[in-house]
């Protein structure tokens, strides 16, 4: 089904949310939107005047998931809805399509068939899942993990952030603790409309993906304990340096990820993305070092070759250097596939728009691969400009935006119900 | 001359001292006593009050250096002084010793010249000097530079902590931005007793050691600038990782220094002391790196080739990883000889009360170095176990702080003209 989509208006809703958390950037535009924030706050209120003037029915759960419900005229309220949205928050520094653009295709879609006057038999729900990107409370996906079971309400509401400051309070002091929970096991499916983050629709040269895979991923804390001293008083032979140890995990996560890259899976990745020293002084010798590491693929085999390359790294640290490591895996999600029958779904949308798209796999991850453990889930990928997210030069043109919703709606519609 | 001092009077001013901002530690004792905080506060009012206990006539400088003058009865008072001390703050979970030690060792080198009827010609200067460590506002070494004139008093209060506090407006805070400039210039010779940091006199035995070069100290402030992307979706060989370019510097500056300590100069030392990375978040590859690099040496030709190094390091890092790089050097002192009339005291000054002495050179900077440049300096060593410090592990027995501010006390009346 193909639907035609108000490029201008959805372009309005992603530039009115790119001001929320702005930051100065030397290129491109950035904003800094952690979960809870004043900017979340101004975000949240943005997205549900939206919902209201599109005449859906607003919710907000306890964890602050934020759902829109259109109940077409005719349809079955009874019946399980379908659901797309995204998340609104972002990573410090980040981009202004990483999320929003999925969220507001969501409401678009709806406006679309609202305008069109296509009445699918299914309720539609846009979906804005609180703090996809981890940067407070969790290590990423928080939202969809208590609406699809995996994390109570009540364990969530308890995360605390760097400075004890629990979701539950963050959410108060916003305005967006709601009531009950937004449960993503009554939904009859599921779409995610996202920045591809990578080159593969650029190179291509094609508008739309269509997820096959998401990737696995795994996060593990490291840490590093050798001995704070003196950086003048004591001899070169004499030191447990602990940030010397972690440079070479860094460089042996580097190069155990392109090992497997060069050899096994293209998709692999491996980063040291964090590292937080002490006591972080120029003149003393660093005696302790958190670092957090991220590992991913579509192979879960080669997402463990990472991390055994990680655990054998810090026995020979702790063999050659001295020090002590820890090493814990506060985060692990197995690679997951994504329904057939919507990935068809968004593919004969693309052919009615006269759209291309293409099948390919997401390095990121996303909401959907909750979702997709308890109901049929789809991911679709706009073209990201040379690649770049999580960066204030993340770029997606309005053309490709537009054209992303257009097969995000077509898809939606089909699916819902329309005829 | 051999004078006796009254070693639970010192213990009771170190212990005092200690207690201001305590930290919590595993083992040992630590503080952390920034310049201009309430710690330091109560560090300093301390201090007033146990130097008015001794009858000292009390100032404080415009930058907060404190000096406590006795004029001996008969003494000269428009004569040159002899001054002596060191500093009370502390690096983030220092230790006790490094600091106080040689602030109430002068402290109590004048109660014990009073207690004994010993009345030199000289008057006598007890000294704390502001931010030794550098921790806050300046590099180090801050209220010794305004003392010799190496930096001017308004340049010192404009200096800014990282929120933009200047270090005026901190003194102000605390009641200790007084008038005027302590001159050092004026002068006849300063003593400074402080823990070795080091293993020198703990493997010798030796309870006081008399320092005959003080190391050159460099500081470089590097900074590694990659691009911030996506940790999943940015393959591996498309990655621009500025964290993965400065773990390599990090192992560059270890191995330069350890093969400049294997080959030329056992004394050198280089430390990447702190390290901190933009956005610093598990799933972003980090885009920016700044890098606190730490170089000493008794010989300034070693510390060059260390220096150098790190150049080449960088220029490599630009060539083989794309990085862009900076390094400034805002901080470079020479190795610093001491006064050979004072060294010789100090050894009289052991060899008068029965305890050992032995030359060495330190590997730690200090407001003496500063002050030998326009007076005659000299600074002795108690021994520190295990070489620990900056660190609350940091420890000297109390017969060796006894010990070593009694041969400081016997050398501060010899060269302050006592008979």
């Amino acid at each position: 089904m193909d639907l035609p989509v108000d490029a201008d208006r959805l372009r309005d809703d992603i530039e009115a949310t790119a001001a929320f958390g702005d930051v100065d950037a030397a290129a491109g535009r950035g904003r800094t939107v952690l979960a809870g924030t004043e900017a979340n706050r101004r975000a949240r209120e943005y997205l549900v005047d939206r919902l209201d003037a599109a005449g859906l029915d607003v919710t907000v759960d306890a964890v602050g998931n934020v759902a829109g419900r259109w109940v077409p005229e005719g349809a079955d309220s009874e019946a399980a809805p379908v659901a797309a949205g995204s998340h609104l928050d972002s990573v410090p520094e980040g981009g202004i399509f990483d999320g929003p653009l999925g969220v507001y295709a969501a409401l678009e879609a709806v406006r679309a068939m609202r305008d069109a006057g296509v009445t699918p038999d299914r309720p539609v729900v846009v979906v804005s899942f609180t703090e996809e990107e981890g940067q407070r409370f969790a290590d990423g996906l928080l939202g969809s993990s208590v609406a699809v079971g995996e994390r109570t309400v009540d364990e969530a509401l308890a995360l605390e952030d760097d400075d004890g400051v629990t979701l539950g309070e963050a959410l108060e002091s916003i305005g967006f603790r709601g009531e009950g929970r937004l449960d993503a096991s009554g939904w009859d499916a599921f779409y995610e409309l996202h920045i591809e983050q990578d080159t593969a629709l650029e190179a291509a040269g094609v508008p739309v993906g269509v997820v096959t895979t998401i990737t696995g991923i795994t996060h593990l804390d490291v840490e590093i304990r050798g001995e704070a001293n003196h950086a003048g008083a004591t001899h070169m032979h004499d030191r447990t340096d602990a940030l010397a140890a972690a440079a070479e995990l860094v460089l042996d996560v580097e190069a155990a990820a392109t090992d497997v890259v060069d050899t096994t899976s293209d998709s692999a990745v491996g980063t040291v993305g964090s590292l937080d020293v002490s006591p972080n002084a120029t003149n003393v010798v660093p005696g302790r070092v958190e670092a957090g590491v991220d590992v991913r693929d579509a192979e879960y085999g080669s997402m463990e070759a990472i991390v055994d390359a990680v655990r054998d790294a810090l026995a020979r640290l702790e063999d050659e250097r001295g020090v002590d490591t820890a090493c814990s895996r506060p985060f692990d999600l197995a690679p997951t596939p994504m329904a057939e029958r919507l990935r068809e779904a968004a593919h004969r949308a693309g052919e009615a728009a006269g759209l291309e798209t293409m099948d390919l796999h997401s390095g990121a991850a996303h909401d959907t691969m909750h979702v997709a453990s308890v109901t049929d889930a789809s991911l679709l990928f706009a073209p990201s400009r040379d690649g770049i997210s999580h960066n204030p030069r993340e770029w997606t043109d309005w053309d490709d935006c537009a054209d992303a919703t257009r097969v995000l709606a077509g898809a939606l519609a089909e699916t819902a119900g329309a005829e």
